[in-house]
């Protein structure tokens, strides 16, 4: 009874058998218990330390599944013999440094939306409907669930031009994770084609898959056909409604010559990122690309992080139906990444016509912001504005400014902005251009935004 | 104005605008209308077509938009000189076969839960109040929100014995999702070990990311240490609290031996996955591996998937430290794959909690049904249990039957169970060995479905 000489502490948020197990367990490791010795009985270690039976019931019971000690009928419980681990030191790891950027004041992000937009009313009565539905708790379809993507397919077809059925598209918890299930779906030799200055997420994705990446340069057209050709890739992401950051729309002859080169070829493939084609103010939005296609080139990807809020993670791929044996035998045994009710939730937004209510609200509320902010700028000397005709950014240009001078001048008067360079990789930007999102910013607060900004750099 | 014979039809869906556009598509595509053509006025067509200006400006803009036609001041509309696609045929592509698998009677699947316990009220109101919370529209941290971070880390301490704080914990949407993480995130030329039988989405995840795999054998404690030393892996994965599908605790002595061969070497790991240690019967939960460790070779993984429900898709894995440098690299450029909604929703029920109520009531309702399952089959003559100290899950025996005949006659019965073998890739599973699992069944239909399964095994 010597090894039992712990003292129970009341001030020890940890239960009592819990306790007693630990202490054991520190009692062999210091070899103060040896293999073969017995321990004192249950009653005699409850006496002992004024404890309950079943809480010595338990510690043992505890032990006991883990082969610390075996019981031996009608004597009692002895100590096994197994190689113990010597008693370590187990220092809690150090704090994490906490960050301490201040928050802006101005946000200029590109990847922010209106929080004011939101509907928050019927996100929430539509929610609810989808958790009290018992059968969304049990394991969903690996693509997403039939019904939400039946829904999809109607509103890429009435809204993008988009010709797909329901079975094509696989539903997932990002771009970036759909990026992930598409590096590898396309066979592992694939080369990867990606617009230059472009979408940084593509590359990193890409590269932590191993995957060969060649970067294209772009004309005023978008991607250059002539280089992708040079380049040996077989398969070009692009976006064409809005190209991400320099917001070109491609024109229908570019969209030609690269359709015309995706079928030279049988292992061809274009990925359509049509990441924030629902927002387009002189125009209509653009028809998508894939519905130029015949069906078997390109591969569309879509999400509602841009259209409805960054947080709502669905995103959708629609693959050309010649892909799919390969996607359910790499990637068909996966569970989808997507919570069911956001499914449910989503697959009701679009069915009652609130997705499309909700487009056209916050577009409106979009364009706005872009005339206001495109006001307030042009007073700005010599600012050229590129991009502006979509999307929730656009790029401004001050003709003999130095983009690292503008950058810090921004930061420095509380609104941070990118510089164009910050999206090339091999390509050589403009040496004069940032990049404004303003979805984030309020509608009322954009006169002081761009006071700040024109203040900045001038 | 020959060109303009289309019929706009109040029957095509598709709005007028988008009509006049497709039209004048297909005309330039035909080579009906050609290069430097000059095209009808909008008011020309407006009359003709007996449409408003407003479609024919929208239908002209996305042209124009588009470079299919261009805008001579004070003069109209001209045919670009843009290469066009010769017309193509756009076939519908066949609708999917209608899959016509019958819902069995009874639900001995390992992947269920039940739906009855589930926490419909308190989820509604937390998800209510996570929506109506403006600051979490935007975009979260790529490991998953600190405060649900900090939330998991006090959850796992108290209950699982693991010993990490926030910044070690990277919650995803789905174990699958968070091995693919640890493929990008250990270097490229790890060798995996895997337990055989074992889990087989984990084969799959690295396999799919052309990982090397070596499948070891088991014995009683589990995973061999002896075979895992002679494969020359260096990552092993494990399920110590309740081996998939053997039902196996390891036993501290094992453990012991894992954790030692994991520190001879820099670069060797231990991968605990914990995934439904919250059931254990006979005994407290036992302490996760983790915690015996010194904190820098074990990674351990949980999910929320077995402990709520299936569609609840919120994973987490606990780094060493020492691994948070590698991760930050390869991975912590995506957004987090949870929606932010119901990380605030776990992350309040955590802080209030109401996971370990609803998880207290998880484990007498299943407990109750492991009870039942196992009184009602202890009639089948010869039949032997295993694995049912925890777990949702146990491993039936009926010596002298054929596996493929008892799968058989279980899904002739309604009550289809899978084979042993199923989990095997190279190791040679007992001949007569089926999985069942419980969660799914309702406690009061466990009579029947054990004696379905009696029938068909007799």
């Amino acid at each position: 009874m010597d090894n039992f000489t712990l003292k129970l502490q009341a001030s020890d948020k940890r239960p009592l058998y819990e306790q007693l197990y630990r202490h054991i367990i520190t009692e062999l490791e210091a070899g103060r218990l040896r293999p073969g010795e017995k321990l004192p009985s249950k009653r005699a270690v409850c006496v002992h330390l004024k404890i309950s039976q079943s809480t010595v019931e338990t510690a043992y019971g505890m032990l006991s599944a883990e082969g610390y000690i075996y019981a031996r009928p009608k004597s009692g419980y002895y100590v096994s013999n197994i190689p113990v681990r010597p008693a370590r030191s187990h220092p809690l790891p150090p704090a994490p440094a906490k960050s301490e950027t201040p928050l802006p004041r101005f946000d200029f992000s590109t990847g922010a939306v209106d929080t004011g937009v939101f509907p928050y009313a019927s996100w929430a009565r539509l929610s609810r409907e989808a958790i009290s539905n018992p059968q969304l708790l049990q394991r969903g379809e690996a693509q997403g669930d039939l019904g939400f993507r039946q829904a999809l397919a109607a509103f890429l077809r009435e809204y993008r031009g988009v010709r797909c059925q329901a079975d094509q598209i696989v539903v997932g918890a990002g771009l970036e994770y759909l990026l992930n299930v598409l590096a590898q779906v396309l066979p592992w030799e694939s080369v990867y084609a990606l617009e230059d200055p472009g979408y940084r997420a593509a590359w990193q994705v890409l590269r932590s898959h191993g995957r060969q990446v060649r970067m294209i340069p772009l004309d005023n057209s978008g991607l250059r056909a002539d280089k992708l050709r040079e380049s040996g890739a077989n398969v070009a992401f692009v976006t064409p409604s809005h190209q991400f950051p320099l917001g070109i729309t491609m024109p229908a002859g570019r969209r030609a010559q690269l359709l015309a080169w995706s079928e030279e070829v049988e292992n061809r493939f274009l990925v359509e990122d049509d990441y924030d084609s629902e927002f387009r103010y002189a125009t209509r939005p653009i028809p998508a690309m894939q519905g130029l296609d015949g069906g078997d080139k390109v591969i569309y990807i879509g999400t509602f992080s841009r259209s409805i809020a960054p947080s709502i993670r669905a995103a959708y791929l629609v693959f050309p139906r010649r892909l799919l044996a390969a996607y359910q035998e790499r990637m068909g045994f996966a569970a989808s990444t997507l919570s069911r009710f956001e499914q449910q939730t989503l697959r009701a937004f679009l069915e009652r016509g609130l997705y499309s209510r909700h487009l056209r609200r916050s577009a409106n509320l979009y364009r706005k912001k872009q005339q206001l902010l495109l006001e307030e700028l042009s007073q700005l000397p010599g600012a050229e504005i590129a991009g502006a005709q979509a999307g929730l950014h656009f790029l401004l240009t001050l003709p003999g400014k130095d983009e690292a001078w503008l950058v810090a001048r921004a930061a420095a008067a509380g609104a941070p902005v990118r510089g164009l360079s910050e999206y090339c990789r091999d390509c050589i930007p403009p040496k004069s251009t940032v990049v404004l999102g303003f979805a984030g910013l309020k509608l009322e607060e954009i006169p002081q935004a761009a006071a700040a900004l024109r203040d900045a750099f001038s």
